[in-house]
């Protein structure tokens, strides 16, 4: 078996018995049933990826910054130059981005991937090379990648989760550079489900009215060259419609989520590139859902159809648009508390505190 | 002058200068303009609350959780037995309920202060008496308590804000325990916002239909016998207001934001029990909001209506109903977050990376 054969394999859906079980055991704790709202049901959810009540402890976290250029750049869809990628990984490497702050925040390692920057860069600490190309082919002309492309690159995404995982770290944080990489997402949100690219392309990063008309359009180009447009476009795999419309850091971010879940290790999704990602995971091992959290829902529009479909409820919502594992970054706090109230927290019996009358 | 005429007299509004230093700071750092939505916003909010850019970061951060029993618990209002608030203080004491997990999540410190138990309670580290009354009056009767009481308590609440920031606390957190204090706290938004108690009034920690009805008719009858609900309701203070139908830990609350906001360190409110309170606090010192972050919406339905009344956002919306200070402490990450990024964050300039094409 490949790597990634193997991966998927190894992907288990929720244990049901500790789903119950952290359920009961909530109900129990003293407070008011159901007073922890949706963090209640995000501590089963981790008691069920991870087949025992308590979860363990989702800590330390690990982000990993996966980055890649875009041959559909050439099409206009963003105000940024391609260079910008290089150019925040270099601010990556010097710790001076936002996802740097939010990582010293929160305590988490940061790791940078290159899967396909359309330079080449010098090795530095903190940077992996899995480089399969100089950006992907333009979507708009044909495939994105190669079959064997979009493999190599999960294989990649899986080998970074297991690394880091074999670090220590105990949840994993996905992370995207990549400019122009919400047009490639969109793509993957209209071919995953259904979707018209007019209700799920967004502003990115901040295009004006000109450059949103012009995605859309360059979004439905894409799915009609690919096949993906029409009644026939189920047919694809989700290896091939990953293949198509998506980037590598998509590829590498669906191998990831992969990666985790198959170590039974919590992933939390950032924005909507891990969501439209994390649909080709789900495309591959549909059980991957029950082991991931969505950190926060982004001001992009195809974010929420994604989540919608994968059925995760976001824990931030404060209209980020950034990227780099931001919104993961910020829901990690969230997460932790969450299980730790199963760790910590007292019964109304060993605390000795009356429960209400029934 | 007394404490609170000190604390009153001392509270400045944001400073305008250093709000506009923000604001500019955020546009050169190196995201998209405005990429991290709702947080660039606390960390502009928090620099004009301190006079300057960057605005010192928020932590460590200590909770105070302010106890007292009600008058109203009488009229049937909560499921939950009086004796709950005292035996949750020995829980907080003894380190499990969610508050202390979620405090020691965050590095914050916690302290109780017994405001106005219906008990006794043995001395223990950790716990700071400010005892005036074994609970408030019934407040559908006359006033919950006499404005000698209000302005005592008010000054405890000063007290400790005042204590925790010479110990070292850079950000307060404030938090509640006190079984009926929901139904305190609809009769002060109705009283603050004009609003009607069957809009305001909610389920606290889970009522039945049945007690529903019955605590919006207590809140519409205490509202009437303090001379809150007519035409005149207007021409009573914030004091008396706050006397008429707050609880203890209400006026304590009010007291901790003032005191907090008058020494420039922040204050995180938590759920409806502090928007209650900071009502009357801005009913006290308006400029008081200036120096607040919203940590979270419960799903009281009365905390939006205050919180919409102070013009706050909350951060964190998982409709959490538990109170004790959880989901001001949630919240706390995420505006360390927000700081930290003008902090630690390189400006297009410094980092090398080109700007978007205008």
């Amino acid at each position: 078996m490949t790597i990634l054969e193997q991966t998927l394999a190894a992907i288990r859906p929720a244990d049901p018995g500790a789903l119950a079980e952290a359920r009961a055991h909530h109900d129990r704790l003293t407070k008011p049933r159901g007073a922890l709202g949706a963090l209640e049901e995000v501590a089963v959810r981790l008691a069920g990826a991870a087949a025992v009540n308590p979860p363990p402890m989702p800590a330390p976290a690990a982000l990993a910054i996966f980055a890649a250029d875009h041959g559909v750049h050439a099409q206009g869809v963003s105000p940024w130059p391609q260079e910008v990628t290089v150019q925040m990984v270099g601010n990556f490497l010097a710790g001076g981005a936002v996802a740097n702050a939010f990582a010293a925040q929160v305590g988490a390692s940061v790791t940078v991937v290159d899967v396909g920057i359309a330079a080449d860069l010098v090795p530095a600490p903190g940077l992996m090379v899995g480089k399969v190309a100089h950006g992907t082919a333009d979507m708009t002309l044909g495939p994105a990648m190669t079959a064997e492309q979009a493999v190599a690159v999960l294989e990649t995404g899986i080998a970074v989760a297991r690394d880091l995982v074999a670090q220590g770290a105990r949840c994993l944080v996905t992370g995207d550079m990549g400019i122009a990489n919400t047009t490639a997402s969109a793509a993957l949100i209209c071919a995953f489900t259904g979707q018209d690219p007019a209700e799920v392309t967004g502003r990115g990063t901040g295009v004006d009215d000109e450059t949103l008309a012009r995605k859309i359009e360059v979004v439905r180009r894409a799915l009609r060259v690919n096949g993906l447009d029409g009644p026939g476009a189920s047919a694809l795999s989700a290896l091939e419609t990953l293949a198509a419309v998506g980037g590598f850091e998509h590829a590498a971010i669906a191998g990831f989520v992969l990666g985790g879940a198959s170590l039974r290790v919590p992933v939390i999704l950032d924005g909507v590139i891990a969501g439209s990602a994390a649909l080709a995971a789900a495309g591959l091992a549909p059980d991957v859902v029950d082991h991931c959290v969505a950190g926060h829902r982004s001001a992009e529009p195809g974010h929420a159809v994604a989540l919608a479909h994968l059925g995760l409820r976001p824990l931030v919502e404060l209209e980020l648009r950034l990227g780099e594992g931001t919104g993961g970054l910020l829901a990690h706090p969230l997460v932790c508390a969450a299980v730790r109230v199963m760790h910590e927290v007292a019964t109304f019996d060993s605390a000795g505190v009356t429960e209400k009358e029934a």
